[in-house]
């Protein structure tokens, strides 16, 4: 069946950048038609359901911290004051570090602390009283030696920070989309964006290199899509889109995995006083390797990853797949040493995803990269937790303004995180 | 045959950039064996050779100029005081300009004068009377309104620009290097980078992810080659070589096309007084569509290509070739408005190459992308007038260096062009 149509606006993606955008699109123009296409079945099928869904404030960018910071305000709003269920646990964000991993993030850390973002510090002999599992040193052990490991002298603890249901998040958006009266069709695939001429002569050839184009619409597995302004939020899968018309992602795809424990052994990770009112460990990452996880407490589970750059190959994967020996053989050597409460645990889960990673200032991209076409991505692995902000600087871009209102009334000027006047710090604090 | 090598540096590729890179490197550092390893059979087979082959030192961006300028100084000496022969003739960059482009683009050339460039400002008058091919409004031409063509008004012309046989300048490159004891294969191709602990355990599945890594060279379609460095020059070939162990090219590859054309017709092209001292029109861009030309003394000539931005796909191909149709049917119309002496003029020849573009800021990148690994590329189509400087640059970071002697004496912040703490202008003077 084919459905070729017309809307004011055309979101590709069905993902949490793609329905935060058409959300915040629809709250403002509620008389324009607004459809967003997913070549899925449902909401967040391609990468946003799959996140590990941890958030935070932590970041040494102000671009980043701003995106973040509002963003989380947002989500306490939709679940405290909005009734929508995120599963939202503000259960911290736990950095645990060597003495002189420490010394190397502290100035970092004060310019963090000097925005008002809550941190706490704690030393070795405060994180082992409150943490019983957690091993501080390896003095004397001879593989941990080998491993390189650096002992824990500093926990640092971001309160404003947690745990969130990347799921019900993408499906809470897709729901307050659907009461404004937006259209969503899934199992809709773009071919390809359609880039005509301003004054179409119905010339073959069309368009001729003197002529003035624009992103008309796109071509989708269902028929043509004419739309007066497009959106690509397609997550890693938007190079396939913007490519082909000579438009740049900013982003490379790359994969990363999240595996999860259930067993009776880490139920100490669940009892642990003092750090968050949940009375459970924080989200947790590892002085050494990248190896970070958390607490699920809905499913009593835990679920972890790790942060893997150099030496993990970047290509977008159709239906990437977790690799079971990558934890056995890999990130379990570093986890055991820290926690010896996964001794001999194997994943009972694991799946694997894509990043959609700037690797320049690894901060998103919201730009008018060609007339009647907004991109927003390149979100570098903490889409989720900016989405909010990204969908209303995206709203703003189409309205033609120049400062977006985030949630909470921070302003943000919109050319910053786009191409032409990119006005971004690079990122120092990066898991 | 396997040849399995130990070197202190291995520069991957025989283009201009790896070229000049290892020349430099040689000349710092004479004791040390620089090998210099390429898939093709010759120097500068992948794209540098097919070249347009044009310099000039009109940039709105400072790093660009700083790059360019002491490029061509160099060139003139290689030519003039060395006795290559690069066929480099100094015959203007000509940009052909509308009232409304002369004033949209005021600003940027203030800025360059105020560096001392030697820019001249003629009048439609003026340029007129030096070119009488070229017509310069189009008053009552339907033809021309349809086309949306831009009249000429004004013509700036950048004296320190013009020709250059880029297959000339990578042998001189080559010549220099072989004479200093420097060492290349051809036809060897690099397959994959050896991304290797920092202690070797020799246990399977190395690196584990709590191993300190650095690149200890190259697997190559002849046998490994162990090098102390890497330098990845590979052009558009670099994504290859760098995203397999997840680092990222800053760069995407386009295509662009040169034809050629050879006509007693064209004689008057070559007829051209007052604009340079081999009496011919200078390198000659037109003011729509970004279709220049540049006519080829050594073989009375006129190469011509079209900067296709919006609309020409990003993409890798392995043997990109010229499309006849693109001039026939697309290029000509706006050429033959401005120039009829193209009227009925098919190409003599035409080829196609990739342009290796970094869509954020159009300015090279030099950094050392991880331990032991320095890349240099993402050149924007503007390696060959840049390449002494680049050449320099990257034997600074090798060196350590925090800036880089240019030719002619200027410094240059190495870490300007890198990508940790990148500092560069936009470009505004793109063509």
């Amino acid at each position: 069946m084919v459905m070729n149509m017309e809307c004011d606006v055309l979101v590709i993606g069905a993902g949490i950048l793609g329905l935060s955008s058409a959300y915040h699109l629809k709250v403002r123009h509620p008389n324009k038609r607004v459809l967003v296409v997913e070549r899925f079945g449902g909401p967040g099928q391609g990468n946003s359901a799959k996140s590990e869904g941890a958030f935070r404030n932590v970041f040494g960018s102000e671009t980043n911290y701003l995106l973040a910071d509002s963003t989380i305000d947002w989500f306490i709003h939709l679940q405290e004051d909005l009734g929508y269920d995120l599963k939202l646990a503000k259960i911290g964000y736990l950095w645990l570090f060597s003495e002189k991993q420490y010394s190397h993030h502290s100035e970092a850390l004060e310019k963090i602390r000097s925005r008002g973002v809550d941190l706490a510090v704690f030393k070795r002999g405060e994180l082992s009283g409150k943490i019983p599992d957690l091993v501080v040193d390896f003095e004397g052990d001879e593989e941990a030696e080998l491993l390189g490991l650096e002992p824990v002298d500093f926990g640092v603890l971001g309160r404003k920070c947690g745990s969130i249901d990347a799921d019900s998040l993408v499906r809470c958006y897709e729901e307050m989309f659907l009461k404004l009266g937006g259209e969503i069709r899934y199992g809709v695939e773009v071919k390809r964006l359609m880039l005509k001429p301003e004054v179409e002569l119905g010339l073959p050839g069309e368009p001729f290199i003197w002529q003035d184009v624009h992103v008309a619409g796109a071509e989708t597995s269902r028929g043509e899509i004419r739309a007066e302004t497009t959106i690509v939020a397609a997550g890693v899968w938007s190079g396939r889109l913007l490519e082909p018309i000579g438009l740049d992602p900013f982003m490379r795809a790359k994969k990363r995995q999240i595996f999860t424990f259930k067993d009776p052994r880490l139920k100490g990770l669940f009892q642990v006083e003092g750090l968050n009112e949940h009375g459970v460990l924080p989200f947790t990452i590892l002085p050494k390797a990248g190896v970070y996880f958390k607490p699920e407490l809905t499913e009593g589970s835990v679920w972890l990853g790790c942060a893997d750059n150099l030496g993990r190959r970047f290509g977008l994967e159709e239906d990437p797949q977790p690799e079971e020996e990558y934890y056995t053989n890999n990130i379990y050597h570093v986890l055991v040493k820290y926690f010896p409460c996964f001794r001999d645990l194997r994943p009972v889960n694991m799946w694997a995803g894509q990043y959609s990673i700037n690797s320049l200032d690894q901060t998103p991209v919201v730009e008018a990269l060609a007339p009647d076409l907004i991109y927003v991505g390149a979100a570098s692995g903490s889409g989720i937790m900016k989405c909010d902000a990204l969908g209303r600087i995206t709203a703003a871009l189409y309205a033609g303004e120049k400062e977006a209102e985030l949630y909470g009334g921070k302003r943000f000027r919109v050319s910053d995180i786009g191409i032409e006047r990119r006005n971004v710090e690079r990122e120092s604090f990066i898991i």
